[in-house]
């Protein structure tokens, strides 16, 4: 079982960026308890991040004949882009979408998601904890 | 750590109740596999349903003093009720927000939580994984 | 044949609770004057009240393996409440909306019905008379 | 007692239109079990049909001092016309508004009826039964 | 100088509709009174009524090259119909608007008027003096 | 008969202002005119214009027991100012409310009169016009 | 003189519950204060809470025949229930709503009241305080 | 192959209508030079304009079992009628929306098309030449 | 103790001003019971009334240093007027609003206020007691 | 004469992008079709694809002074692009709107495009086809 | 060159409002600051403020033929006054609009500004700095 | 003291696009201009431009701990970006948004800014000056 996870933009800041909305951990720092535990699970995964929607974009559509399922933060696109949302929708991957923060929790803009229509779940709240789930989740849903 | 699970209306209908959105699993079901996972990891669950939006309130405050974080499933009471709210922010306890169905892709008054702004985090999608994640999740924020 | 009558919230004070708008009949003249017309149609009818949200949602879930229809004036909670209307999509039995008086020519906030939708049909502006027009609209959609 | 049945757009198409939503019974085969109905309730019965918006103002002018009560179904013209609203409120006969489909829990822009606030009762969702309804029903408030 | 006076739905039942709103005299009473007065005046008087909004397109279309403005209250269609807008703008007659009743001080959607923007002016509130100051300030323009 | 002609902000202006939409005729010339029609009619004219909103509430609380009618054009005010909605309906004078320019077909802020509902009519879009034809309109309604 | 004092969900947690904004007396203690100023009045007092909303809407008709006037802190069910609301208009007794805390100065969700079109008056933001004087203000009017 | 052309109001007043918007072309020579290129594609047109929303949904209607598929301009009741869109939807012809003008980029409520969920394309901007990508586009189709 | 009670727009109308909303004591009236309470209470009375807006703003301003608390009816500027809520949240003195009608009863206009979210409290319905209240409640708070 | 056709994000996907709305052409195959055809019309084609919003500025940027006109897919940029709609707006080259599907009979979200009122036409729903018309139809406009 | 600086309510008690907005200087001290950099630009400087809308309209009227450009900043008014914004359109003189603090970050009513359409600039966020910052970028627009 | 200038998408296009809301100076003309200034001022100047959303987003990151603060005008992005607000958010220099025109007085699309919230300030309508006023209002901000 493979599966892409996929940042975007400002994740790359994470433990300099407003720790008390994203806390201290840094993004290669999640990605390696990730790793660890996609290990334990016997799960292949892929983790790439950037701050350019259409590279998003692509990143997913690559995903396609490689990954079985993709979890997915797309940060500040998660309000703005249908072209990510027609991305998932076109590989039709089972795609989680993950927050660190509880962004329905916080400004009135970030209470709506252009993706969770086409996703299969999604997970907000938990801090780094967030993908933990995902990877539990997504795992569970593709066997 | 003692965890107290809250299902509101029409979950008793689990198993009966749109299995397209739902799922075939009934709710004793899903209790009982989470206890099985909650002893497991050394947690002490309550586990408790109501249709009546008020009891719930009550089941609520009657958490505090008694239990250390609230799994909540609220239902259709998700997208009405400031009463439910106001409970979870009188109790103060650290409470995690979970639905079966990804309501985010369902009918747009689904989409709406009054919950989710005095929630430390929300799954949902995962159907009765979900309230497994949650367990974890909350379990995690606890320690 | 057997069709459930369910009524909400204030209907209690039919014949003392503004008769311009809901006439001078109470609720037990009304069940009366609806058992004698069953009878003639040869339909059994249950007839049941309250004024709490949650048990007419139990109500309406108990009807589920008992009777073939439900009539349903749900008063104030038409236009608030979506645990109701889940309980009509969870037992999927056929269900007539009734209300005694025209709410769509009354405050606006009485114009959306949360039930409509998964309704059969709807009758209002009757009094008394759309319990019993209902009878018959139902009874024939279940022939 | 003489009562005017107004159908307004497209309802010259029952049987060809969507079925799905409509029946496959034909205006004149509705017609002629209204006019059955009728005679056996000792009522006289119009039955006129027009797809203009400004012929239905005028058929329900023509009603005044010759019908007792108006049936209408003004079809699309339910949500766009004002013309027609103010018709009614001219003539001020007793009027139900009837729908073969439950418009209510159809396309949004469909929930919305400029006629229902100077209309007496309104009965939809049964088919060509919705017309037989809204005689009885009317037939018992002009008495 | 020639003015067509375009009335539209529902004007025909003057006097006998909602005389609060629209006064007891009949469109002939009105049309009489108007044409002594544009007869004093010197002005050669059109008046025309149609309940069917196409109707009124069509008249308005047929006023160019035989009158030099038009008086129009479209009733209803005032609300309505970007027909007729379009069939002023086509024409490019300077027009005005008249209305019976203060139509901005009743209901809600009688207070948008497509017409407004491609009118020269309005005048509502006086009943059949309305006609009388249009007929006024449309002459004072047309010289 | 004496009718109090209220002015409100910038009006002190025209000649001056946006001649374009307020033509170039100046308030003192307006006025001029507007009493020589006046003292042809027999009515007695007051004329007054402030640019602050509660000065425009005096002088029409002023009015009661002096005046027998108010032509109203509260510039600006017409759109913000509850005030003078409330001192027209306090003194309970019938007012007209003018506009030199067609409001209704301007910018869209200027569609919505806060003073319409309590007027007994408006004329607009005649520039100094609008004043005769509501002094005229104003004294047939006084008889 | 009787009057009833009827309090809405999360009201038993009051000086548990957000201090901040609730202050820190428990209801037993506002009951008792509350009930030695009335002693001092005249006034008879009941006193009941409820979470339930549909038992605060048995509790509004049971007062019917028994008391003179009710003071209604209906909590969050304020800003949600209509059935509440619909109790209030089928008993007409004067009804006072009261707040502890400003509601209008809060969350925008807290800003609007079903239920004030149907109470003679409102009081809020003087935490304990808003009863004591809501019961002066219902006693004068009761006079 | 027949295709019929269905025009609706102020179609008629095409090269008089603000030539700006709608070019210099009567609706007779673009009716011509259609059919001239419809010779040459082999294939059979109807060529029809109606001002009355009624009579368009009349020709839309008759347009079954005689057309293939459907040209539609429906001018102005574009944004207004959903009777016109009921008969679209009725008929189940092929349908093709066409403006003249760039309908999107002109005033906001001509931005709406009712037509448009039952229309299989839309073609607007082109002028006269719209009819004629129309009528290749819609024959391409058809094959 | 120095209490200012501040008066708004067409308040020095009452007793004539639509006496249904507003009783018919006068302002002076109102004045003189006011200010005998307030001796008993041992409390010093300030009491202006302006109709002009920044007059208002400058009697706010200058209870600064001279006034323990504001009593302010805004009258129509509460819905309208940011400025008169600048200058509450300027000079920071406890302020509580109130309305001799029930405002939150009436026109959908009269709904919102500006000044309650810098007001500590909120008190309508009551008439001229609604001051008395006022300065009951005020003078515990500033105890 | 040159043409460029610029094409946003996802089209890369077409053929295995949900064939029920796009069809089941690749993008190069929609690009050798067009071609042919162009030739044929003696038009030089441009043909571009990139799935970054910011590289489709800049590649219109760049057809300025190179190509005579655009035919413009932005894809799910349509709906959120200002940038591009600014970009079109720059170079001031006329400008054609193509999408496959019809759009404006889809989701809510994908009826409004941004770049509608800066382009000279659109053309939506013949799938592939819509380029070829669009070809056509501005290589008709260019003349 | 002369400048007019109009500043509206409550800016004469800066230093005493809300420090944490509007900085700890007095208006006369940034009067001050404003004149020295004024002399050292050849700058002559009016300089006024008031708390009265209807004012600030007749200060900006009486700057036509005096002064060759503004410097406005009114505070609350900004936000709801057409008066204002009415006055700056008439004497149409080149004006700059100014905040001391950066309102479109703050409450939602102060994002929307009456007056930016008809000024030429706007400066906020730089506290005394903005009207320096004014000052300098007007001079040069005056150029 | 080091400054980043960042320029959003079309900033490139300057001297070439719409000259009337952008004026005829081009992009390098302006950085010359201002770099010339801020050698007067002795600040090192950073000034970059892209049209790419997530390069901008980038560009901002990386000027953490290099510059002590931002002037930004994102162009189109101002107006849809999260990702860019995110961005300054997170890096936490001061940041001054800028823009060429009046922003505020152009199309609606265009008043509100996503950036607003997170910057020091906001300076618009002076074309080119506006980066100067921006670089002393941001220099005295810093020091």
């Amino acid at each position: 079982m493979k599966i892409l996870v996929v940042n975007g933009p400002n994740l790359n800041m994470l433990g300099v960026r407003e720790p008390a909305h994203y806390g201290t951990q840094t993004l290669p720092e999640i990605e390696a308890a990730l790793r660890a535990q996609a290990d334990e699970m016997g799960v292949e995964l892929g983790f790439v991040q950037s701050n350019i929607e259409g590279e998003l974009v692509t990143l997913i559509q690559q995903a396609l004949g490689v990954y079985d399922g993709i979890i997915l933060n797309a940060g500040a696109y998660t309000h703005t882009s249908i072209a990510i949302r027609d991305a998932v929708a076109a590989v039709k991957l089972p795609t989680v979408e993950v927050h660190l923060s509880n962004v329905f929790g916080r400004e009135e803009f970030r209470h709506h998601s252009h993706l969770s229509a086409v996703c299969v779940g999604c997970i907000c709240g938990f801090g780094a904890d967030s993908y933990k789930l995902a990877l539990i989740g997504l795992a569970d849903k593709l066997k």
